[in-house]
């Protein structure tokens, strides 16, 4: 940590900044330049980070700068080797490129078994759908609740299909714990700490998704009460960010697989379909994603897109979703990966 | 609503977009343009919400354009006249310019009666304080708790102060009902839904926050669930925005002030505090937002802001508060209010 | 383009605004509603154009929804097929994937050589090299000028290798025709009104790099510019949109491809040196930009990065560019393209 | 400025960057932490500017920190005290506060007097108005130009009123030195940089608007470019930033007012026409920007905004400038400043 002063700061306030340092237990480098002096502080992180913000508001400090990154279990740092999470058998990380497939919620045992039984014949490998759905509108369908995970899991026990499906509060999490194979938490709740540590001491893998406006630090730290409650199990998914382009519902920052990549040890996937909100566009950018390196894909794929009662204009059909597979997997080839 | 087909559609597709919405029990108007034939669809407005996704799907649209806005209850045109949120007494919305200032957390006895004694004597109308702190990190300060809310009730018996705090789920929530005389629901559970139904069965006003990158109709539709329950006393909070000028630590939307004005009958505060993360600018922003027509200011105040354990650098310490309060009242003033 | 009137717009202010229209030599469709009144205009699209801002300030006007983009000439719609352009011979646009490689700026002789027969042997279409350069600071290096020109033809005449760079106003455009074989706008002058039109005058094939705030419709727009003065040799460029991943320099918006594809006729190529700011990211990023359906690249490869006088965290060294090529040749083929 | 080497950086890896750094001329401070060392640089600025990039790329560097900021002339530390620049005769800058106020574009000798004469009588202080119009389309009105400028011109002797007006490239400048008081630089062309040497070069005071997508840095390095030719005559003006408040056309950034104002002794005016693109919003606005701290208002004024040519819909017509006038005077008193 780095203590930019002020260019007018007395020899007085440098003083009392460093006592402040050291009575922490810290030690310090002083170095004084041509307009500024800046302290370097040396010690325990964690004592740091508490010092930080009472040093910003320290009489004649300009800024404090960070060094190191404020997360720990999750970095490469810690464990240097990509995991390879496990939900229901199926591995995501690793060489093979993961595919969760399926609609965005579950309507009727029809509509998920067609939809279960059709992205397993293209190749997906594990099935989504949302029992519980967090709706933007209070007037909009929020789902069929527990019996959506009934529907799941016969789906499941069909298909062969680990199933990943969202829970939106500590008493969702308990339904979806019972039925599901992976616990996904949404992109408007990545902050909701409260899930995020009961996720953190659930016995199921978790997936992650990056909030609309959260930065990779924010996302990271996410994770990082996950993993503090002792479950190391957790998979990040990039899924757009807020944006102008007019064109797409949200930009899918497919940048953030290789930095996600180079800082975490953990799987990153990417939703092309939340990240771009319309299905001509979910081909292309499930193909670019893979080719800058994700460990898989979450994919919507309904049978029947026009009569949806969600998200159906983001929705690749079952024939849509088979031709993406085909197109994936010279490209997951090429990077020496299978799917 | 309005369906615009593509340049070259053909007349059956426009004849089977046309029964689809005659079959859902909707008229139509068709208007055949050089380039393009647009249809326009009139009648419910529940049915063209749940009509428009599987519309955007159907051969040969190009896109849908949505007439009307998604809200109903929080709207002006749902009531013409503001609506007066009254917090344990305290009006917010109306002549008077609401200001609930106090410490981010709470953070012992001492400090939050300070606080408290602090912002009454300066002209403060509510008290704020943390109990349960949402922090990035799951290694930071987590908040006094039940504690916290406890020395809240204390602190408001001996100024008169309403308390507004923060609850994350609904467990936290019955315990801030007991304490508390508003429930604040922070930026990052803005679309927390269970939450907000949660805030909207309950018996208390509730102070909703803008998140981070929500849009004005994310922020109202979010109210909406909360009126949607039953529990008209809602409150809206800009609180800055996610941006790219890196001398604040969200870029404050004081345009949103006006905006919402105009389309919403809510009172809307400004925090200031959050919007910039720097002491240093949260006194031009309190004025520019009481300027730009806000309702009140939610600003965090500490008896001693170098050792605050949660958002030093972001805090006014009492004597900064006082300025401020004294320099708002001309303000408020020029506009025909008070503070 | 469709007029929505107010919730309570009297029927006087209707007519007033269907007068107005009308007045203009244009038709309307009158939709009375539950709660608005909408009013289709049909006809000319360069007068609704010049009405529609008057419209929007009418009495009892909500707002005015254009139906048409506002482009022409770069349209699908104006040419249903891929336009390929041809600069110095190489085409872009088409079944070869184009890649334009060479230093972010002209530096010297021995310098431009060595990239230019480095980004030939891998494989490189095109050589890059800015002989003015366009710096945040007035006191960084501002390039070789006319002198950095004619090292760049020498290149071309050694490697066969056609030569793109930047002009940034008229003098500049007029040397830049002189030597080079490719004008290209940069993404600060995307927007500069009169560099474009001098541009559109040009007889060489013109780079428009999109702004970082540029919205696809600007981008179009500015395209127009060009196109409108009779220059329709013109390839788009996404090069990275401000944003807040702080590990990026700005955020490639990848999806900008498969949405041009779809709304133009001209090719659309990538750069993701600019779009990411560091050479670890630009190979993954590179490999996603072509899988995404890029026309093609344009990448910054430098001799010596370490002594590059500009851009040199962002270049790649020939070694690694060469190991790049390799690695998309089998994307190219997945996608049925060659490299 | 700051060198921090990777977590596995070896002894020999370090000793390198040493060494790079003293061959330059620099002198370091190594701090060897628990889990990184950091390399303080010292010594001449512009030297570690040259070196901070190859420093970047430099093995076992992980990221390079500075310390100072990279602009100089425009900063508050080479200038304490605020710059008053004059126009004309009208200082901007100091207790009083500016407006400029005028239309989009000059349309008509009628036009441009009517609006001079009701912003002078309604107490603006100087006079705007576009002869050449950046207009995003080719096929929009594109102003009157030179004639323009001697109506421009004509108003000024009339009323008294100094001119603002726009130049986009070094033609146009010539011509709006030959009759205007004052140069005003577009968001667009705010890093055209050779128009900002040009203005650097000229012997009016430039009005310098921010970038839509600018930061803070870029907008002062911006104006450095000019400074840096000698021209210290430099007005800043914030007018609204890329957003996702789809009710604004930008999100006014008025919390850049006090951030600059800070950062440089330039004056600061804000544009709340551009800023909100709807003139409902620009009088709540405007008067948010007095009391934000602003030196002055741009504000866009039309005879008959429902006939304009140009950005009708964010005009005040002058009844309701007059109006907005009235009310910004207890505001800037409440500042200690007059209007």
């Amino acid at each position: 940590m780095i203590v930019v002063m002020e260019a007018g700061a007395s020899e007085r306030q440098v003083q009392a900044v460093v006592e402040r340092i050291r009575g922490a237990g810290l030690n310090t480098h002083i170095s004084v330049g041509v307009s500024r002096t800046v302290i370097g502080v040396v010690g325990d992180d964690r004592t740091k980070e508490i010092l930080r913000e009472s040093l910003e508001v320290a009489s004649g400090v300009e800024r404090v700068v960070a060094i190191l990154q404020p997360y720990k279990l999750v970095s490469r740092e810690f464990l240097p080797h990509d995991t390879v999470v496990t939900a229901g058998g199926q591995p995501i990380g690793g060489a093979r490129v993961a595919v969760i497939a399926g609609p965005c919620s579950v309507e009727s045992r029809e509509q998920i078994l067609a939809a279960a039984d059709g992205v397993k014949a293209a190749g997906a490998t594990l099935l989504r759908g949302g029992a519980f759905k967090p709706r933007t509108s209070p007037y909009s369908f929020q789902g069929l609740e527990e019996e959506g995970l009934r529907l799941l899991a016969e789906a499941r026990d069909r298909t062969g299909l680990p199933v990943v499906t969202e829970a939106m509060d500590a008493a969702q999490l308990e339904l979806v714990v019972r039925y599901a194979d992976m616990i996904q938490i949404g992109a408007r709740n990545m902050q909701n700490y409260t899930l995020l540590r009961e996720a953190g001491r659930a016995r199921l893998p978790v997936l992650l998704k990056r909030g609309v406006s959260a930065t990779i630090e924010e996302l990271l730290m996410a994770a990082e009460y996950i993993l503090s409650e002792g479950n190391y199990q957790v998979v990040l998914c990039e899924r757009g960010i807020r944006g102008f382009n007019g064109h797409t519902r949200y930009t899918l920052d497919l940048s953030a697989v290789p930095v996600l990549k180079q800082l975490t040890h953990l799987p990153v996937l990417v939703d092309p379909s939340h990240g771009t909100g319309k299905w001509r566009y979910v081909a292309p950018m499930a193909r670019a994603a893979v080719a800058a390196g994700a460990d898989g894909l979450m994919v919507e794929v309904h049978p029947d897109p026009a009569n949806a009662l969600s998200d159906g204009p983001q929705s690749l059909n079952i024939e849509n979703f088979a031709g993406l597979m085909a197109s994936l997997r010279p490209i997951a080839g090429a990077l020496g990966r299978e799917i």
